[in-house]
């Protein structure tokens, strides 16, 4: 017998893994500073390779440079839309709400340090960029602690990196890896919102399962419905 | 008054992210499928840039292929363990088991796909990288899934990248991710193995969260302890 969690816990786990958001539209209410505390700690949780814990964090409370930051996402935004060639698509494009950077409560900038510990990182030379990865691994246990806190978390991508980089002052040998906009937020939809739009659906993960190589099908794991 | 998780759930949801280890001592003792499929679901669950969804899992189920990978690993770890100058270092290298590759019953490559939905995916051309953090985020909700169900996951970073994913057969515009061995643990550590052995400690969080820019402390926010 291996001990596991009990059926109910498990089933709060995978709740808060199937009803984890990505949110754009943030009521103004403050975010008490020990939730935020909580969501921190969760993120510093995460596996690192060589337990490097190569994040850090940067809460971005100052309107100006939050400015700064929305007309970066502004013009890779305007950029991204003149790409669409298909006038329909190119409709629901403008109709979708990509980030809430000055209507969120926080703004947070998670970062990877890949000077610490340098030279030698226990596991990682062979592949650099799991340093990176790792602070993906923090971003991922923040935004299921923000689900179970009520608090909504959005990934802006549409941002110039370097750019962004620069406002935030980063030294070289750090990397902005996740520019989140956290706070209450409207709604938790039942469904993502670009599913709900129509802009894409959710693939049947079981197409996506290989055994032994690429394009493979499964022999050996019939992988039936859980 | 913002709809949260119970204090009860919320505790759950706190504890798996606590307790989830980096494993490698496994039982030969087979994964149900239900347990697989579960974790795999899970994983597919990620958010993902453009609703993209990346991911591809690669179950290696051939224990030549196995040998071949362990193969990788050896070379790398020698290599490795030969920069340590440090004789007390290199000793304590030398007792650290790295991975499970051969002892635990399933072995799952996570891949990122970054040809699907081409050319146009939503929010990923200013920072194209994003299919991959993408992945990892799904890794992690893997790895909270398989703590919950009493399995393990240890991530292998110490192998020839460009090799694994040729004897994976990954086409060209698909990376291997994660190499990550699965299976019930001989035991969950209540601290990280090189916390326990000596190698790494875990930092204080607090001193890795800075406002408005790289190295400037918090002003708004204290962050008092949760």
């Amino acid at each position: 017998m291996h001990p596991s969690y009990t059926q109910q816990e498990k089933e709060i786990i995978y709740r808060v893994i199937r009803e984890r958001r990505d949110i754009r539209h943030f009521l103004p209410d403050p975010v008490p500073e020990p939730v935020l505390a909580r969501m921190l700690e969760a993120a510093h949780y995460a596996p690192s390779v060589g337990f490097m814990q190569p994040w850090n964090f940067i809460l971005i409370t100052s309107r100006e440079l939050r400015q700064q930051v929305k007309a970066s996402f502004e013009r890779v935004n305007q950029n991204e839309w003149a790409k669409l060639t298909d006038d329909e698509r190119q409709a629901l494009y403008s109709r979708l709400k990509l980030e809430g950077i000055m209507e969120a409560p926080i703004n947070l900038a998670m970062t990877c340090d890949h000077r610490r510990d340098a030279p030698f990182v226990l596991g990682r030379a062979p592949m650099p960029e799991t340093d990176v990865y790792s602070t993906c691994l923090a971003v991922q246990n923040l935004w299921l602690a923000a689900r179970a806190e009520g608090v909504g978390v959005g990934w802006v991508s549409l941002l110039e990196k370097r750019e962004v980089e620069k406002l935030l002052g980063l030294p070289d040998g750090v990397e902005l890896v996740a520019y989140l906009c956290v706070g209450y937020p409207v709604e938790f939809r039942s469904k993502p919102m670009l599913e709900e739009k129509g802009w894409k659906f959710r693939m049947d993960w079981r197409q996506l399962v290989f055994e032994n190589g690429w394009g493979d099908p499964v022999v050996s794991y019939s992988l039936t419905s859980p």
